[in-house]
């Protein structure tokens, strides 16, 4: 059975610590999940978790180390020697986990971990994987996976299978290669069970493959298997050669940081900051958004003294700044949003530019009728001047107008320079669009004022 | 080998269909994935898509329908009689997409389709899906999966598993359960491909098995698949029988749109919009934020209003309007951010309430003493009068300071509702902590002004 992960239960494996009784804590820790222990280490102070990883062996070890944040676990490895990261730890790693954890340390203790691996298949395939980039298909590809030549019979594949497998966690497809090592196609492990051993394999096995490439970006990985619903994916070279398989539970990770990051961007925070990470850290990386907001703050109070004399002649003016400040970053903020998802969801085929724009246009003008009509009859009912009336309500249709066309041009315009569309629903578009509101509102209100 | 899809492509399939050059335009539709032809079916107008869909039979039909956005899928079967709809499609689909699919129909529509459905164990499988919450468990997991008793043997099994295999498109695990249908534990299908024929499954199978009920929430079981790395978890009911099992792949959809969920919240976009939808539902999903604005902006003319004799005395307080308001929203929504995150990837284990808002207290301190003496800096440089550099600089700090903590206790509290919390981050809170920032400012700075 699995234990629940409960405070009292924490709290109670503290005290068997304290009390240094080795043989609970290794019973417990027996039946814990890998994934359950690095969450506790997370919680209990230094001294504690480092006596609950002495406990751990081979492959759980590993596991755990695995699961700790990346921080954790590089400030944990810079401290071991070399050679037991390398015989305790790398030896007992699928090659993706081994790759992503040694390309975290520094180039020196790298090299050195490398040199005390005994496993010399092991090491190259790591080498290997070093020596692609972190956001391709290269770099989120394991090398462990079972292949099978096609001409060989069901009964060789079976027992070929049986030797390959022990490196494998999982095998969900066979993957099926010429004498090059040219990929041909995929078995599943459901038919070649239930197919006679003397059939040869190259009748049985499915041509139509999706594969990656190395170089595939590891975001239009992610967008392939969601598409198709895939588990794992083969990954090829420029020539076709198998190089190694992608799964399921890597890609997880890409979505749930794909994700993250354009939420991040919206709401004002560097990219690379965790909930956990100390106060510095965070204050370092929320400050570039706000030093944004404080210099369109001050670009904004310049604005706004150069119609200083119009503003003491019209007071009543100045009662709607944040009415038009709102709209324009609200309505800027809403259409690149729009924008940014439609671009994720892209493919080749859909419409570009203009056909974005024109739809754009067409909501903002219904949002920009029923808004300015509101606030018109608002100011109407409330006694305001015939000429502030007229003036709240015409810069608020120009700028939501105008913020439309702002919002969604913007990001299409990252994109197409391979930027990350999302920036510009973040604070510094959102800034410059209330900006602009304001200059609009500012020159129409002078005019209203000045005419009527 | 897969075509490539492109405009060319499209275009070409268009003038094919155009011509009714109907084998050539079939050869073209057996080789695409039905997930490619969902999406080309989505570019291409009403009557080529219908075209199209006339050729397709058996299980890449029913293959493509699943593929189509929910919008269309259920126009489509709306207009087709319900033999058919139940004979040519449901008959083709794994449980858990039938229930999906009968689950946007009409009540009516559903009924007649559900009598039209000739296996009755599928109907039943149907049935009993379509009475779970669409957001648990229950309303994920498919009843295709393998099953094996804990008393027989290994032969026995892999003969079973022959025989169920028929219904289940990727196997992953074997599930074992007691002869009351309670799962007892999982075997790897690798374990049992290495396994003599004669050994007893009792031996095998690993008891360590983790598991969600039928009515655990959707985003609990992706967090759960997440951290453990499952491609497949079994569902159970309250006593523990085996009623299903859950893929990685429908997972995906419910982290994917729970992130998306979060950033519609975050940039003011109501849920369920997608970039596709029409201008009028476009304008609708939009318009509630963008009168939130309004009336914010409203609430803060008359704010303003109320103190037009000070803003008549000393005109120079609007000019920092902007600023204040922008400052205020930043890093309420910044604040927000960090907490949403936090609560997303926190277990039972994690601190509360007021160690958060302690941590965001000092995170606040920090960035509100640097932007407040930059503005400070700034209004003496200009030679702002020594009154308007006083309540500029007063004015941001307590706004900071005060922005963070309601940012921070927002979400925390939206979350014991159990409401969203990154509802906070949303144009509403905003909207709040601009104008409170505005208020914030207006009182210090008639208070400066009448003092100095």
């Amino acid at each position: 059975m699995r234990l629940e992960l409960t405070r009292e239960f924490v709290e109670n494996l503290q005290e068997l610590i304290a009390g240094k009784k080795t043989d609970e804590v290794s019973r417990i820790l027996d039946e814990l999940h890998p994934a359950d222990i690095a969450e506790i280490m997370g919680v209990i102070n230094m001294d504690e978790a480092r006596y609950i990883y002495v406990l751990l062996t081979g492959e759980k070890a590993s596991d755990v180390l695995i699961s700790l944040p990346e921080d954790d676990r590089t400030r944990f490895l810079e401290g071991l020697p070399s050679d037991i990261v390398a015989r305790h730890f790398i030896a007992f790693m699928d090659s993706d986990d081994a790759a992503d954890v040694l390309g975290e340390l520094s180039d020196e203790k790298k090299e050195e971990v490398l040199h005390f691996i005994r496993d010399v298949e092991q090491a190259g395939d790591i080498v290997d994987l070093l020596s692609y980039d972190e956001d391709t298909a290269g770099g989120l590809m394991q090398k462990e996976l079972v292949q099978v030549n096609a001409n060989w019979t069901v009964q060789t594949c079976l027992k070929e299978i049986s030797r390959q497998a022990e490196d494998v966690d999982e095998i969900y497809y066979v993957y099926v290669v010429d004498n090059d090592g040219v990929l041909k196609g995929i078995l599943s492990l459901k038919k070649l069970i239930l197919t006679p051993t003397h059939e040869k394999i190259s009748k049985l096995y499915n041509v139509d493959v999706i594969s990656v490439r190395t170089d595939t970006h590891s975001e239009e990985v992610a967008n392939l298997m969601e598409k198709y619903d895939l588990v794992a994916v083969p990954v090829v070279d420029s020539i076709g050669r198998l190089k190694g398989r992608i799964t399921i539970d890597d890609v997880v990770d890409v979505i749930r940081e794909e994700a993250e990051r354009d939420y991040q961007l919206a709401t004002g925070i560097s990219e690379d900051i965790e909930p956990t990470d100390s106060v510095w850290i965070q204050s370092r990386a929320r400050l570039p958004w706000l030093l944004i907001g404080l210099f369109g703050g001050i670009f904004g109070a310049r604005v706004i003294g150069t119609y200083e004399p119009s503003l003491a002649a019209y007071p009543s003016l100045t009662f709607f700044f944040p009415l038009i400040m709102a709209m324009g970053g609200n309505v800027g903020v809403q259409s690149s949003s729009i924008v940014v998802q439609s671009l994720a969801s892209d493919s080749l085929l859909t419409k570009g530019f203009s056909g974005k724009i024109l739809k754009e246009l067409r909501v903002a003008f219904i949002n920009a009728i029923v808004c300015s009509s509101l606030i018109f009859v608002y100011n109407q009912f409330f006694g305001n001047s015939y000429a502030l009336t007229l003036a709240v309500s015409v810069s608020l249709f120009s700028v939501i107008i105008f913020a439309s066309i702002f919002g969604t041009f913007v990001p299409l315009t990252l994109n197409r320079f391979r930027i990350n569309p999302a920036l510009a629903t973040g604070p510094f578009i959102t800034t410059t669009n209330d900006l602009l509101g304001l200059v609009i509102y500012l020159i129409i209100g002078k005019m209203m004022f000045t005419l009527l």
